[in-house]
């Protein structure tokens, strides 16, 4: 079984929207597991201080690294075999490739950081991997811990009515998803594409394969470089 | 006040992870508001059907361009100043710079699609803008409307607790941001840089500067040659 543990001062987020629709069958059905830590239990003092100001001055606060080994090490006891991963900005960004991998191993412990961030110590200290899931800055870990595991949860097998599905869609091939048509043939005088409707199956995957390389090398060029 | 419009088949995953912490404040004193719409209610016949199978074959589920722009149409009346944003993978990918404009704006309606995605139509005949929150595949665009949602939100007035907190982080200088350190002064013999303990604001600023872009060249060559 898939299994995440969440570190985090908000365990009440979890598991949100997690708990609907594919993943939230998938939890119901054992076929993942979704467990939730309170960092602030390892807090410091009456008041359970889980942060300190940053030495050096600047605003904010910086959560403590003391603080964040010892919730770790009661979640993740030596030998658990799963990657601590630290939502972060500075972390390398998330890719279908690093979500594939991951759905493919035996789960994840994430460390969802608030405030300005950690206590650097704490990366090297327990060899957190930092993770962005994008560049644009959240007001916590939480989410992109949450979209983090919805990416992983929908491979994992028996989650997606078909299993197919995931094989077709953008970036698994490298490109961004051609476009789809549906019903109705007229959308307010739109049309759809008379190839789609034309029967010829390898007219129509060429027709595919060239609208998805359009859309790539207009929006995202960076994409056909890669690798 | 920052309206924000959901639409999705999906209303229960809001306002979710944004009902609690800095959000869910922000949420409750009414510095913004968040609006769901179901959008099964625009739904073909007695089965209330939003989606049918692509033209030209393939796997999945398409959603319909007819039922969406009815959805459209209902929450977002002629002259609702809101851009209309559609979360896909294929859209621009989201930037720090994209959630300060939406922040300044009036807000956004978002439309959180399911299955294999949305008939292409709807995305030209709504003038939809689509919004990648990066490069991986999601079970629905929900929990990247959160995302977008959290993003914009911190950037509110009155949001944030330390107003300059916001300004220093990762991507809005266009660098990493440097590492961080607080108490205790020694964490499993690992210790503070003395650089930081100085004192001294201007050795502090440039060593900081200085590690933000050792950082940013190491895992994100890409900011340094972007614009």
């Amino acid at each position: 079984m898939w299994r995440a543990t969440i570190l985090t001062l908000f365990p009440e987020m979890f598991p949100g929207p997690l708990g609907l629709s594919l993943a939230g069958d998938a939890l119901a059905r054992g076929v993942w597991e979704l467990e939730t830590k309170q960092i602030r239990e390892h807090g410091i003092g009456r008041h359970r201080a889980v942060d300190d100001t940053p030495a050096g001055g600047g605003p904010g606060m910086v959560m403590r690294a003391d603080v964040l080994a010892a919730a770790i090490d009661a979640a993740a006891p030596e030998g658990d075999p799963r990657p601590k991963l630290l939502m972060s900005p500075r972390g390398l960004p998330l890719t279908q490739q690093r979500v594939r991998a991951l759905a493919e191993g035996p789960g994840a412990i994430i460390l969802c950081a608030r405030f300005e961030g950690v206590d650097e110590r704490i990366i090297s200290a327990r060899n957190l991997e930092e993770v962005s899931i994008g560049d644009y800055i959240l007001s916590g870990g939480e989410i992109a811990a949450l979209a983090l595991m919805d990416a992983c949860v929908r491979l994992l097998p028996g989650v997606m009515g078909e299993e197919l599905s995931g094989e077709e869609e953008s970036f698994e091939g490298g490109l961004l998803e051609y476009p789809q048509y549906t019903r109705p043939r007229d959308v307010e005088g739109r049309a759809i594409p008379d190839i789609l409707l034309s029967g010829d199956h390898a007219k129509i995957a060429k027709w595919r394969h060239e609208e998805a390389l359009k859309l790539t090398r207009a929006r995202r060029p960076d994409l056909l470089t890669r690798k």
